[in-house]
């Protein structure tokens, strides 16, 4: 039986493997996908304390390394079910099933759907999640990025470099994004806002050819031609595999203590109800929670 | 008027200046002795994920640098007080008034006192609550460390590099930190653990020259030859100087949101009642503190 089971490979689970392997507790993570998590695909990340600029793959590989040169076990498996068996957790996974005496849930979020017509059909045939992913196939071309937070705004800038113009649909007049990426893009020549416009379509034939968007203050409809369609309007968590008390929306619920509902089973980092997804909180939960962890699993009794 | 002020410039402070400059806040950050805080005075740090090892110094260097790369302006004077005028913050400093919109509190915490006869009277004659600052003085000679926690142990071993003998006096009979550094303390050969002791007395003519230990479980009372006493039993938070809901020791009250008692003045790190005072978390508490400091100011009157 592991101590603790991590469920999740990104900046959240990572830190909590750092804590875990320095308290020497018997740890393995488990990462469905890539290690490091969506941070990883970020072209830029200049708020982590310590790094001014550098990239998401570079950061997350530190603290890969970081982790490894701990010792720490990673696993590529999905995480399919946790069942509980009085205090014993049973992480089923697609590699087998792994008891545990204790959890730490840090399996982030996926990028939200719109739910509009013509964007699930077109995925990977121009409407992508990931500027850095598939941003260089649309150099020179027109482009469309909808969402005005801090990854839409920051992946605009980094899609005009490439391409030839970056058209912005966002459903209010101003952006919530960090006033200084606010700033990239008013002074990016070709950026184009379209304020308070909500994408209503996506056309093509084999590939994205135009878009159709809405004026929400004339609710006039406007056709425009683009290639690539760049989604960033927020996050659904990846929690269904677990049965902890979440929010209506799917996120984690826990004490400042990184404390589910259930005795032994810890959060961290964007699948939770945290105020503020960032590295440099996720970081600060992760270490919590393989902290609270470490104390749970010495009172632990089995 | 300064949009916000920051009180404070370890790992929290930083951060929070990282992030107010970010979001574009027109922010002045006072330190009172030394960038860095507390933690720059330790010898080497291996939990913040991305530096699998460095210096205190060398890692808030960094941060120091990451933050006035930002344009962050840091002043260093003490304050004295904080003083509220409806909205608006009075910022009393050793440099003059600064109203704010909104403060970040991370004062940190100074290393507590024991108490001890000898202590106060030979702090700085062999009394010293910084095994980096003062342990070079005691190359080749015994030495003894008080407590049992992770700064401790971690400095116990830095010592023992130093010193010809490091005792360890710890009143109970296990340590409380981090596994891997006791096990890096078991196996110092020069490391010797006086397990259920206190110290209470320290003696000496112009320099420490020992120190009398009480075994608990006996009673006895025992004399240490040891030229150093460094003292590591916890820490006081520094916080007197502000008006806001503190815990019985005075670390501020804080909701998740970093929020204090008193609307537009929130608190991160160290002097707060945060269940785990690291870089890491400090980091997490610094950025949202900012951040809710900036949806603060925004709704902002005056």
């Amino acid at each position: 039986m592991h101590d603790l089971v991590i469920i999740g490979g990104g900046p959240a689970g990572l830190t909590a493997g750092i804590y875990a392997q320095r308290a020497r507790l018997k740890t393995i993570l488990f990462e469905r996908e890539m290690v490091g998590g969506q941070i990883a695909l970020s072209d830029v990340i200049e708020n982590y304390p310590g790094f001014p600029s550098i990239s998401g793959m570079e950061l997350m590989q530190k603290f890969e390394q970081h982790a490894r040169g701990l010792g720490l076990e990673i696993e590529l498996a999905e995480v399919k079910d946790v069942q509980f068996e009085g205090d014993i957790k049973i992480v089923k996974t697609s590699k087998g099933d792994y008891p545990a005496k204790a959890v730490v849930v840090a399996t982030g979020a996926k990028p939200r759907r719109l739910g509009v017509p013509g964007e699930k059909e077109f995925t990977g045939k121009g409407v992508s999640y990931c500027a850095t992913c598939d941003g260089p196939f649309f150099r020179g071309r027109d482009v469309m990025v909808i969402g005005g937070g801090d990854t839409a705004i920051k992946e605009a800038v980094f899609l005009a470099k490439l391409a030839k113009k970056v058209y912005v649909v966002h459903r209010r007049d101003q952006l919530r994004a960090e006033k200084i990426l606010q700033e990239r893009a008013f002074n990016t020549e070709n950026i184009e806002f379209l304020w308070s416009h909500i994408l209503k379509e996506i056309k093509g034939d084999k590939f994205v050819e135009e878009a159709v968007v809405e004026d929400l203050k004339t609710g006039e409809l406007k056709t425009v031609k683009a290639e690539g369609i760049f989604i960033f309007v927020g996050i659904n968590p990846t929690t269904d595999f677990i049965d902890v008390e979440k929010d209506e929306r799917g996120f984690i619920k826990t004490t400042s203590r990184m404390e589910t509902s259930r005795s032994g089973v810890f959060a961290a980092g964007d699948c939770t109800t945290t105020p503020l997804l960032q590295v440099a909180t996720a970081v600060g939960n992760g270490a919590i929670a393989a902290y609270e962890a470490e104390k749970y699993i010495e009172e632990f009794e089995g």
